[in-house]
């Protein structure tokens, strides 16, 4: 019998994307779409690529529409999940796509967010350590950011093997769709395309705290994070380049040792041979992350750069494996594997 | 029981393309995969998104290398796939992704491509009337170039239904991939990103006959083309715009009947709701085709726009969509239908 | 001793571009600079690159603002110019970079534009026969739209030396600043980047009336066109296919002939040697035109195509261009010529 | 009476941008246009942009073509410049735009370029502390790498100032006619279009020895780099994020006092106001270079960023501007200043 699937949020970048993997996912039926500003719109003029979905009409994000399915996806600005979460039966799983349920620590909350801090869930990353039996059978799952996923993969590796100190510098250019599709100046594509710009400098940014998280988690200390994201003139992917030094007595062996331990029996991870680096181009539209990391005995640093799609496994794919978890279902159900390039 | 399928050419973007959808489909095994000047080298590092293929290594272009397959693709250069099929025997499916076997008229085929006439194959365009049937069953296939299939699917209800004149002109416009893999100055990225142009102006492209033939064959009498390529900075896509006069009494209302007819009951083509026009990012890895069309009543025109993706619907998903119909599975198996946008 | 100018709408690209022009220009010294919503705003948060005026404030858009300089150049919403120059004097020479002033055809004016005719200025597309004469001493000018610009350039000698039947199809391809600035989602990086889609199709644009009255003015009947635009992935850029049938007795020699006379003597448009076709990204950022042309035989049709970018000759340029003249400056004065490529 | 000047490598991307540049110069008279495997071809074949230079042929780079110039610009592959250099009379201006002088260190230049050692030339750097008076009046002139150029404008200031501990970690982003005309599958349109990649990890890079060069001269100790470049999908701009360590006892203040009082004179390094960070768009087309700082209290770390033209400032803008010093031309002759933005 088919899982019924809720979407609140259809109308964005994010609820497009979950749209489109969950029409190619054999367990999954597609129920109540929900909008906001769209309300009573067709899904056609708003997400042309839907075909399948082009009559459907959008509704209100309300708990009477989201009742009645097994799943909801919350597509939602951040700060809305908690409230529409609270209205969902304990048997519903609520699969958050915003940030609401990511962090655990409520100063860090204050700090990025302002808002009251609603609680934390699992985390649906599973290739962190431990987050995988942490999603088996839970009803709620919140969904990494999409920097955290590409930095936390590059990354922990190296801290669960003890090779990395405390420090992390990290650069990521992300596609345009990682910004939503609030009407921005910035935004539009006479200024993105041919330019490349840094924004969130200095430790602004709010997935700051989220790897940081997950980094310390693994590492077993605090791990302090230099974070900065660029915007590239592309519409989806994420590109991050991190260093850190590494400790004392590191070698090019004992690196890629770990990377290979960590990534040998995951399904969507793919450390790359030696001397061949990740492109955005290559994971576009699947849920694939490519990884490689080197050592610049110079400087003493280790290099570990992973390339993801940003609405893909940084979002909605994600969304889909941990789904696919938390319900008992094979992990890769009904998720493209294949980058969509050139 | 798996069908095992070879592909010639697989370093080429062609063959990367129906490799990305062969991954997909339930019903095929991967066999051979041959190359060219590439031969030994890893795919991994020449296709680097087929990641479940990183490994396999490529082997020349034989017939014993060919041989115990039930499917063979051919993506090869235009005029190299007639020695290779002539080779093959009469119970091997063998798809050509090439030109060798798409034109009827020799005259054409010596003006355009200079060398001897091969033969020719039942064409693979499954939308276009009769072509369906000559494929049930059919142990051979000519895959359309992807310009011809965006502009057939565009204009051949409108001759179909007696509503357009004889003369079509079209401009069309394409992402790079349709150019192949062929290192030339004009397709440096640096040259493409940012830039629009033309070429094969004034009735120069290999494409033109092609058209002829199929909306020739629709019509009943020979439709003259005027066809204008031009290069799009994006990978990938096709925007055809069309046009023809419309013949006397045609009515809006007349055209949208004929292509609501002849689109009914299409899996992969999409007549939009009036009034929305196709984007090549809707379509872009999938096999669908967004279809408008429209009456200039101040000139008498019948302008007719189709958006596909050249290497999925104009080249390897087209491929894969006449093999399903050739080997009686499903048409649609296996192939994506939703677009990866934005 | 300078000339002085003010720029009504400096926020937008129309404006940016006129600014990045001014500044370089010898004769001119910048005065007021207005906006609308932005009144207040510090120029460099809006256009960075103006890197000498980033310290300027945005003003009203008032008569007293503009009071006192020698050229006012309008870069304002349509149906917004005729009031302001209604309130500069006889010998303020005002530059509308808007389409108030261009259409002599009140019918056609009322069609597309739906507001009051404000009447009909010299028009600035000093390359058409007749006009330079109408600019020399003006104090009113009319800049043309950007697609009438780059099709009539294409077109007129054809038309000029009575080769061209009065039908023109044409379609053309603009990069995205020349929809403007304005927060339209179909304009956000993450929809355009990657995508090619057609607008105004069917006779729809505003600019086909600007382009029928070009054409029919050389050609001494009335042309009719049909007009299809693309919206295509780079920030800049138009390349303009048109196409016509060919009088009986016309040669390729006689339509090289023709434009060989037509741009013998204009500094600003290129006639490209035979087998080479106009790349937009030659002309980027630069008031130069590539213009080609050939002769379809098999179908009898004229195929004639330019490319310009569509901020600089397409607006800004070609407003520079005609006050030049219309002060009498040489004409070139100012104008960048060399496009920056790659 | 005119400046003549040749450029050797004219048909590469930094020889057409030198053209671009030098057309615009009111000092200059273009001569000699030389090449490698394009001798005897059109310019305009070639370089269709420099419409004024099409009919121009390219000659042989030797060294009776180039004398008889006031100015000889060498666009070669690194390590060619040296032999023609040698045969150019000390009365000469030679400007090589290649490596080939630029490195002090000849165990650096070994490793990195692994040819004998040529030399050092006074370095094009006109911002660098004492750069500017070891270029007044020279007969040689070593331009930087463009991203050597981005990376020490970044940082210098920090370092020249005490500011930032001796270990810099950048990474840049680089558009693909940084990697020059040559004919690689990876810089082809279809494969950089949409991708984002990293090359050159972990120190290979040849322009990190010239970064610890320019850096360790100004901080008076040497600076380990760690420098990760990535191409981005865009043809011109360097986006270069560089993060260092700040001394104990820094603050915002003191990193803004320094970088203000290295700028306050420069006419083209723009110190932007707090908040605005730079975009490469800004500066598309201009040898303006857009730098901005910030602090990073909570790991201790001052960003510096920094945007740049690769091919203007970074490289054929940079050249001028020195050349400009070394003839005792107003530094600013002839350089655009605004960018070519959106």
């Amino acid at each position: 019998m088919a899982v019924r699937a809720a979407v609140a949020g259809a109308s964005g970048y994010a609820g497009g994307e979950i749209l489109r993997l969950l029409l190619a996912h054999p367990e999954i039926e597609i129920g109540a779409l929900t909008g906001n500003s769209n309300v009573g719109q067709r899904l056609g003029a708003l997400q042309p690529h839907l075909l399948p979905l082009t009559g459907r009409v959008l509704a209100e994000t309300t708990a009477e529409v989201l009742a009645g399915h097994d799943v909801v996806f919350l597509a939602l600005p951040h700060g809305q999940s908690a409230a529409v979460a609270g209205q969902l039966g304990p048997d519903v799983l609520v699969v958050d796509m915003g940030a609401d349920f990511r962090l655990q620590d409520q100063t860090d909350w204050h700090r990025y967010y302002g808002s009251p801090h609603a609680g934390t869930w699992p985390y649906g990353l599973p290739e962190l350590p431990g987050a995988r039996a942490a999603l088996e059978g839970s009803k709620r799952i919140a969904v990494p950011g999409c920097y955290p996923t590409a930095v936390s993969l590059a990354l922990f590796p190296a801290y669960a093997a003890g090779l990395a100190e405390p420090e992390a510098v990290i650069v990521a250019a992300s596609g345009t769709s990682g910004a939503g599709r609030a009407l921005k100046p910035h935004l539009l594509g006479s200024e993105v395309m041919g330019s490349m710009s840094p924004y969130g400098v200095g430790g602004g940014h709010r997935h700051t705290p989220e790897m940081i998280q997950n980094l310390s988690g693994v590492a077993g200390e605090r791990v302090a994070v230099s974070f900065t994201p660029t915007l590239a003139p592309m519409p989806r992917g994420i590109l991050a380049t991190c260093t850190a030094r590494a400790v004392g007595g590191t070698t090019e062996d004992s690196i890629r040792v770990a990377y290979e331990k960590a990534y040998a029996d995951e399904p969507f991870v793919h450390l790359l041979p030696e001397g061949q680096w990740p492109t955005t181009a290559s994971v576009q539209g699947s849920n694939a992350v490519q990884v490689q990391v080197a050592y610049d005995a110079a400087v003493g640093r280790i290099i570990a750069i992973s390339a993801i799609d940003n609405l893909t496994k940084g979002t909605a794919g994600g969304a889909v494996q941990s789904m696919n978890i938390a319900l008992g279902l094979d992990e890769t159900t009904g998720l493209p594997t294949i980058g969509v390039a050139p």
